[in-house]
């Protein structure tokens, strides 16, 4: 009665460049490529550890000490086709917790699947591209399976084997670009993205011309702007790409609104913060949620998290920044805060998390 | 010292399929085709008092009773083209009244011109095509010169000549079809029609998609739409296009937000009342702005306003409902209200008019 067992981590990952419609439901292809940035670890990832002996006659899955049904269509894909591959047909326990709360409405199915796929490949002994395995589990979890830049390749081929992810550049490309995520209190339920992309494939009149004639050139344009370390143009690309998201989704019938009013105060801020430094110095983006993803340059992070402190006064002063960063002062607020023209929203924000970019999945331990 | 005057009335119009970017900015000539309904006058109309005698040496407008300057741009290309081909130059006075409120956040301009061109050519008595020259003044004003279902070419010569309204269907083809606007509470200062139009040109890379290859077929499907009196396909429609233009607002940059949360609750209402029903009795658009203009047949009005009423509970009982309605009564309420899944929003809508499709511009008085 031998266990092997491995500790694994994986990250959560945001697109710069979305993500939205599958072209094959069932193998989870892509209409469009999409580019993300890896988060860091430190600050926001799924741990799984994962056993077999002789004693487990069955899968089980815990998430966060809950138990998980592994028997869903996506689950099953993952595992039949490690298994597949490895040629390991035992059965398996996985314990999967995340380190951040749940109820904080940020995706976790990414880092959860891509740590589900690197963890079982490790105690398989699997060596081979993983992220058409992840992509199978959840699309945008094939992104979490590279740390830094990652560009999620549509691919052309009906078997979906080309629609795989790979890492454009490394975590350590660009260290000055930092991310803060505004925690946004109130979070309705609403549509899944899984039915939400789906009923726009079925409605949107407006989704071909995005998939096919405008995401192209901004990946090109994208990648360009990463490898000049150009924040303008970077931050540009992600605000349009985040609005052309949210655009397809009010295209959709009945129309999607995964934005609510403290998401539009929020998107009002970035724009009058960068036209009063006369810089692109913020940027935003928003996944199917109300909940921002700012990015921001080292040098300006104290000043932009002592605006948000100011707009959106907090009962939670305590914990209101999380992460990297883990207080505001009042001193680095600058004198035109008051022209910003953005009504402050007490609580409108619930906290902050302040991350940067980080690495793959990573291997903690292992006893095989 | 002989007073030649005249007194007459416009209407206004709300699009169904939407009017947004120019590409003239001058000559105020659209990159798509827009189809509207007039809207009944009873409700909903400007009056103006015009005249001319020896004793007025300057043009002056007032409206509801403030002065207004007749020098813009917008203004003088009105007056001159009438003159012009007229022949008449002597001064005018006008006094416009617009029987609704104007707080109430509802597009008056279309109105306003409208009324102000077909006083003016009544008082030059001047007989031609006024559509184009309304048009000079706002451009949704052209659909206001005809009552009934109205479209606005687009049209090809760079002059605008071809760029003019005309009768589609007549203000009694369909009398069942019933409008009710929702009055939305709290609106907040926006940017303007014409100044967002102008972004979305700039900036939106999905606007031109939709002028080239999406209106133009719905004008076709709506126009067949209205000819078989065919309430699904255009409350369909009509709901699409509205989505469509708020889409691309999202895909501007800064994006434009015109709808708030209780636009969205209307919308979700609209949509959830449609499935309960099996049917699509009730459609929405929306203008630059947060209130709803709402499409329902005659036979569900009562339906329809006792399930507003219940879900945006008032503190104006009184006056919630005014126009061809004026009041609500809660043994209209059908049981499937408690299955719609919207939240009751207290005060969300301020009153509701309840009105129809009317007339073009009319003379009510002349002395000449």
């Amino acid at each position: 009665m031998t266990r092997r067992e491995v500790e694994c981590s994986a990250p959560v990952n945001i697109a710069l460049i979305k993500y939205w419609g599958k072209r094959d439901e069932n193998l989870i292809l892509p209409l469009n490529s999409s580019l993300s940035i890896t988060l860091d670890q430190e600050e926001l990832c799924t741990t799984n550890y994962v056993y077999t002996d002789t004693a487990i006659s069955q899968d089980s899955l815990t998430i966060n000490g809950l138990p998980h049904s592994l028997d869903t269509p996506r689950y099953l894909s993952c595992l039949q086709t490690l298994r597949q591959l490895s040629g390991r047909h035992e059965r398996v326990w996985i314990e999967s917790t995340n380190n951040f709360p749940t109820a904080a409405g940020l995706a976790s199915s990414a880092a959860g699947f891509a740590c589900l796929v690197y963890s079982l490949a490790q105690l398989f002994q699997l060596d081979c591209e993983l992220s058409a395995i992840a992509r199978r589990g959840s699309g945008s979890a094939c992104r979490s399976m590279y740390g830094g830049f990652v560009e999620w390749k549509r691919g052309v081929l009906s078997n979906g084997e080309d629609s795989i992810a790979y890492q454009v550049f490394s975590e350590d490309y660009w260290p000055e670009l930092q991310v803060l995520i505004l925690v946004v209190s109130d979070q309705k339920k609403s549509v899944s993205s899984s039915h939400g992309m789906q009923r726009s494939v079925k409605t949107s009149p407006l989704i071909n011309t995005r998939a096919e004639s405008i995401v192209p050139e901004r990946i090109q344009l994208i990648k360009t702007a990463i490898s000049e370390r150009n924040f303008e143009s970077l931050a540009k690309l992600t605000m349009m790409d985040s609005n052309q998201f949210h655009a397809i989704c009010m295209d959709t019938l009945p129309p999607l609104f995964y934005l609510n009013e403290v998401s539009h105060k929020i998107i009002n801020m970035v724009h009058r913060y960068n036209e009063q430094c006369s810089e692109v110095r913020l940027g935003y983006t928003f996944d199917a949620g109300p909940n921002a993803c700012l990015l921001v340059q080292k040098q300006h992070v104290k000043q932009v998290l002592a605006i948000i402190h100011y707009l959106f006064p907090t009962s939670n002063e305590d914990k209101f920044v999380i992460g990297k960063s883990n207080s505001v002062s009042p001193t680095d607020l600058p004198a035109f805060v008051s022209s910003l023209g953005v009504t402050p929203h007490k609580d409108g924000i619930k906290y902050v998390i302040h991350t940067a970019i980080g690495t793959g999945p990573k291997l903690l331990k292992k006893n095989l």
